[in-house]
């Protein structure tokens, strides 16, 4: 059976510690396959340096029947630009019901874009949070590391582990207890 | 001033997260540049899929003077190839007093050429640790998660903000307050 794509967005100065739990255990099922798609297929330089290779502009995209999800990895950069191809691309994506996750300025992008109720984001620290489900639409945004609602999932910048779970869960890639185990090991380690 | 380089070295199948959080902030200073070096020039696949290009080859490099620390990202090809021209640049870089960081399959790399004192990794869970500096020799095998030690950074696979932080120290990235916030904000974020 040939594995389904998961495509992470890329753009430049994009956040190496972001998605890379999400992918790397993602990309090592043989039920997916990880892919990087871009505005262009121009090398897309991280903020650590590492200058990675683009398998798919966003234009020509058209394989929506064997994607499995869209990650849009955070950057500095979503705040900097309007990227309408890209939101093209995810509008695509959204029509035909592919789940969307995005992290921090990727979640400022979603909401600019109008893909999101509310995001909003705090000064220099970048809190980018969709509206929890079941907020009661009066007294308070609950602040949450990740939420999950209606095939889109947004987090925090600090929340690499917890943004990566809620992948898993709509991947279907662990059972609830293994997952739960992969995430206590990684989280929960003894410090000296 | 010419920013000085750290050098990320990298296999196929490098572990996205492993020197992640290490390198975006080391690289988002003025004092550091990160460059990637490999056993060649050819572009190597991460576990997540990511296709990166590379700097350096091992051989090529000659600028020792320039250089502020060599990391090694973890990779279960370090326990299937001996890499000894990757060995040879360890070594002109520990006669250059350079500072040397590896993570979990990088550290069974430094084992086997005879970099550490002891390493020791248990299993499929391959946890790679140096004793601990005041290891008695006698009783037992201190597991941390993280040790720092003459010049010498190993961690486990799950400790990726241990290890960035005391790559920080070396490098002198942050003073300690901001050293210990920035770390709890990544460690320490709430849980829903």
């Amino acid at each position: 059976m040939q594995p389904k794509e998961v495509l992470l967005v890329l753009t430049d100065q994009w956040a190496d510690w972001e998605a890379s739990y999400a992918i790397s255990l993602t990309n090592s099922t043989p039920e997916y396959t990880v892919k990087t798609i871009a505005i262009n297929k121009q090398p897309k330089v991280s903020a650590g340096g590492l200058r990675t290779e683009i398998d798919y502009a966003v234009e020509d995209y058209e394989q929506f029947d064997n994607l499995a999800m869209v990650i849009l990895t955070g950057s500095f950069t979503w705040m900097e630009h309007s990227y309408s191809e890209i939101a093209e691309f995810v509008k695509k994506a959204r029509n035909s019901h592919i789940p969307i996750a995005a992290m921090c300025g990727g979640t400022v992008f979603l909401g600019n874009h109008g893909f999101l109720d509310k995001v909003k984001h705090t000064g220099d620290d970048l809190e980018c949070f969709q509206e929890e489900p079941g907020y009661n639409g009066q007294d308070f945004y609950t602040v949450a590391q990740v939420v999950a609602d209606q095939g889109i999932i947004t987090a925090n910048e600090t929340a690499a582990l917890e943004f990566a779970r809620e992948i898993f869960r709509i991947l279907k890639i662990h059972n609830d207890e293994d997952m739960d185990e992969w995430y206590d090991e990684f989280k929960h380690v003894a410090v000296r």
